[in-house]
């Protein structure tokens, strides 16, 4: 399994194992049923079935879209024959309880899993993704009586789930949904309103579509205040959980996208003919909130996404880079001798370097902020509990935005290695890149992370949780100082934790005082913030490489000294940039502000 | 026209003409007929056929590929018409004879024209702008009876061009070239090989292609100085310029690409029977000197393409921000009052700031570039011209490199702009994107580029090039000291080409002692030295606004009050990178070169 197409399988076992202490959670009392032997058998059987039945339908899956025929969406067999394997094998219940049929892994595991299946096809594997982000809001927030109608289609993957909540008008502003729900006064709500860019929206995949759909009561406040939640099935479902007739949801449009080509991405209207039912879950007026809780989930899985499709790409083009001769070193005068593999190329091995660093960086932040909720869920004391709550809020955004802006950069250089045959669709990375320029866009664009972040997660309970993370930084400085191999990178990341405390003494004040002022340039907080964080898993991962190489040999030295190395070349030829980032930061330039409309 | 889609037009009367003293080229000879009317009536023209003719059909060739059938490339009807109409005004001869029937237009005047039609449609625009250049090789290179034969098709368009040098084992590496050229014993050769990536390489355009075709005559030396420049017709053609029977070149395969859709892009064969008769073009073993010799305008050509959809994006994603409602203000608590649009949230004024800097600052340098085309070629004293082809020599790396990378950038925030709109097949910004994705890879490599600006570009001639643009950039930087606005970018320049003399300090000294070491981070020379030439022209555009604003009002003084803040823009958020890249280069970081196949 070393020569998977999808990640080196030793990276799972270094990343699980040796850093995120998976292990540690089979002592916890909801994970006690598991072992490393369990978690293995889950992590192979994941790679077996996204191998054997993802991978090669992915072309496929883009070069014929879901298209709209007859009244009916149409998809390529492949992928309800994909689904069916992953979902039969219990997929979509990974992390639920086993007494609903679920694997009861923790989520940490699931995740690893979960990312297998987004590498090898990342519009496929949307599907069952959004079904079990929906089960979880189910699970969490609907009555008693809707887990009972829904839970079951959903978690053995007859039903398929949705995330409605953008309309034409109203995307990164939540706040002006305009879609509304009605009493019926059967308890039940008529819902009426449009909703654009809804994965999985329309298709035959399943039996039945469950959408969660936001919307506003009749009057409901104004503004993000008023917005609340409901189940809005495809067709309705009896007590029993038994699908019934057609409930008023109608297939507007199918967008087509440049890449991610295999998920159907719908218009869909609700309420038409003023007979769409849907159900209120949790209290009115509080639909974000119930929305949000399953964000930080979502989000990991955003990045995660990111950074498979990078995975991808890296390893496609160091298999080409090490296959394909190309050229002699600059030294070479004789045009006689034999070509040499393009690896031998410093400029290859940059592009390759480069590409670790991204993908395995930000593999490592996706798998901590799984771990994290999993401590947030299952530590044994309040206090871990509240302080991994904490640091994944805080973590959240990057966790989004980092992978989905350096894990395109990756793609782009897969693309580069190839030259010319990168740019073809002949070979598969040009699709990887068109498929990952979504991730900056949804799930919240990369200005929202900013701003959230910046405006929200650094200054919220008074700091406290960017105090907890510091605390942590400061930890894994002060361990790394203690290890001669690593002691400038331990100082450099200090400096960097100094940088981003000094720029937030500028910044921090102004936030209440003028706010547009203080957020102007958070983007560029949220990307010097980001490459800080990764420079500190990076130094976690060197300092369980260093710690092992001594006992090493073969392969396993092999994959080690790549770590040190690849954690060296982020703090040499990426970290330094975030200096530039801080003084334009602290200098509160406002160009952005005064720049007028017209002078464009 | 200042409602186009594909520029600013007041961008080009300022480039031309407050900036590169277009009107400064009558004086020359061979302008003597033209003037200032004659230049913008030219861009007048172009710039309606390019409208009315190439930009209709953009979307419609990306979805509909050329495609083999029947034994014949089946093109959409859209590109000949458009072709026709192009030709039939004569842009493929714009800087060609008046005898030849050309317009006799400088190369400036010519390149703004043609960035039009790159801009409205750049797939379309391939097959003229390979005509041209091939057309401009045959009139430099070849004898007067390939001149009589081939020049008169390819200037009216009834003949078209393209360039074939890679094959399916060499790209990068031209000195692996194995097309074979044998003595027929009638003067011509005897062409045997298998050619990739041909641009145009098969269609039914027009009447014929001539192909220019570098092969190896039995016999020849090894490596690059064995190379040789061939005319291999499609079609052979008599003394007279008739067109007849077909010559051995058969089309292998079409090649499917990410973007770039419209234009073929074959696999050629040449001489499968034996019989495909190519005439030599130049000397023997001379064909490398004769294809350089067109590539700095070649690389003009791809920057400038680049830069043109850096444009499309720009101006699209700037419309859309003016119109779409998205939001409030990061103070506004009432969700009642109306949404305002994109343009007024300082993120979104980033992004378009940024595209703003990217495509005038890359417009502004390859402008500049074919002026000093114009200067080597027409200048009156011989010191003159040979320094305006050292500057051209030196700058065309970064005229190639700069825009394919931060134009493409600009493509990628103009999709951030429109959101989820912008990933969709709805909005034109996706292809935008997909089709820039190509200019980092052709005519020379990203890493190619690097090479050849450090390995050569700035140690040629004891440094003779560096020389005079440093020249240069000091002229401006005295000037701009001058101006109390803009005093900072002044200093902020100077220390910027400071940097690059300590690194050159650094690293020049290494070139010859171990090449490999010295040119290990090429790519990363190019980059900072290419913001610091960029960053230049920035400040000579900023001059040159800073001078006319106190006599400007309205369109003209908000476009004026554009350009200065740009300008700053650029200093600010953009240029300060560069300190870290020259840190990293004069540390002389080895990460590459050490860092094992193995480890990856």
């Amino acid at each position: 399994m070393t020569d998977s197409l999808l990640i080196h399988r030793r990276e799972l076992d270094f990343q699980l194992f040796e850093l995120l202490d998976a292990e540690g959670l089979t002592r916890r009392a909801r994970y006690a049923e598991h072992s490393r032997e369990t978690f293995t058998a889950a992590i192979d059987s994941a790679h077996a079935i996204a191998t054997e039945h993802f991978v090669p339908h992915n072309r496929k899956s883009d070069e014929h879209e879901p298209r709209f025929e007859d009244g009916r969406v149409v998809i390529i067999p492949e992928v309800k024959a994909a689904l069916d394997a992953q979902t039969g094998a219990g997929w979509i219940a990974a992390t639920h309880d086993e007494a609903l049929g679920g694997m009861q892994l923790p989520v940490l595991v699931a995740q690893a899993c979960g990312s297998l299946f987004k590498g090898a096809n990342v519009a496929t594997s949307s599907y069952a993704m959004l079904t079990t982000a929906n089960a979880n809001v189910i699970r969490r927030f609907g009555s008693e009586a809707q887990q009972r109608r829904y839970l079951p289609g959903l978690l053995a993957g007859r039903f398929f789930g949705t995330m409605a909540l953008t309309e034409p008008q109203a995307g990164s502003s939540l706040s002006d949904l305009k879609t509304s729900a009605t009493p019926r006064g059967d308890g039940t709500y008529s819902i009426r309103g449009q909703k654009i860019f809804i994965s999985g929206g329309d298709h035959e995949l399943s039996e039945n579509i469950v959408h969660l759909v936001l919307a506003r009561i009749e009057g409901a406040p104004p503004g993000v205040k008023g917005i609340s939640l409901f189940i809005v099935p495809k067709h309705r479902v009896d007590d029993a959980g038994r699908v019934g007739e057609r409930n008023d949801v109608t297939l507007a449009g199918l967008i087509h996208k440049m890449g991610w080509r295999g998920t159907t991405s719908t218009v869909l209207s609700f309420g038409d003919r003023g007979d769409c039912v849907g159900e209120l879950v949790g209290e009115p007026h509080q639909g974000l909130a119930c929305m949000f809780h399953m964000m930080n989930e979502a989000r990991i899985g955003v990045g995660l996404g990111a950074v498979m499709l990078g995975w991808r790409g890296y390893l496609a083009s160091l298999d080409y880079a090490r296959n394909r001769p190309q050229g002699r070193l600059p030294g070479s005068k004789d045009p006689t001798e034999p070509q040499l593999p393009l690896i031998r190329h410093a400029d290859i091995r940059r592009m390759l370097l480069a590409q670790k660093a991204y993908v395995e960086g930000g593999y490592g932040l996706c798998l901590y902020a799984a771990r994290l909720v999993d401590e947030q869920k299952t530590a044994e004391d309040e206090a871990a509990r509240r302080e991994a709550g904490l640091l994944l809020d805080l973590l959240t955004p990057v966790v989004k935005s980092w992978p989905s802006q350096w894990c395109l950069e990756a793609n782009s250089l897969a693309i580069q290695i190839h030259g010319g045959y990168g740019y073809t669709r002949d070979y598969p990375v040009e699709q990887f890149y068109r498929d990952n320029r979504l991730n900056p866009i949804h799930e919240g664009t990369h200005g929202i992370q900013a701003l959230d972040l910046l405006g929200r997660k650094v200054v919220m309970q008074q700091g406290a949780a960017l105090a907890a993370l510091a605390q942590r930084v400061q930890q894994t400085v002060a361990q790394a100082l203690g290890v001669p191999e690593l002691r400038a990178e331990a100082q450099a990341l200090e400096a960097a934790l100094g940088e981003v405390r000094q720029t937030l003494a500028v910044i921090g004040p102004l936030l209440r005082e003028d706010g547009e002022r203080a957020l102007a340039n958070a983007s560029v907080f949220l990307e010097a913030f980001g490459h800080t964080v990764i420079a500190w898993n990076w130094l976690q991962q060197a300092l369980a490489a260093q710690a092992a190489l001594p006992r090493a040999s073969g392969e396993d030295e092999a994959f080690y000294r790549g770590k040190l190395h690849a954690c060296r070349w982020f703090y040499r030829w990426e970290l330094p940039r975030t200096r530039a980032q801080h003084e334009l930061l602290r200098s509160l330039d406002d160009l952005t502000l005064t720049m007028a409309p017209d002078w464009f």
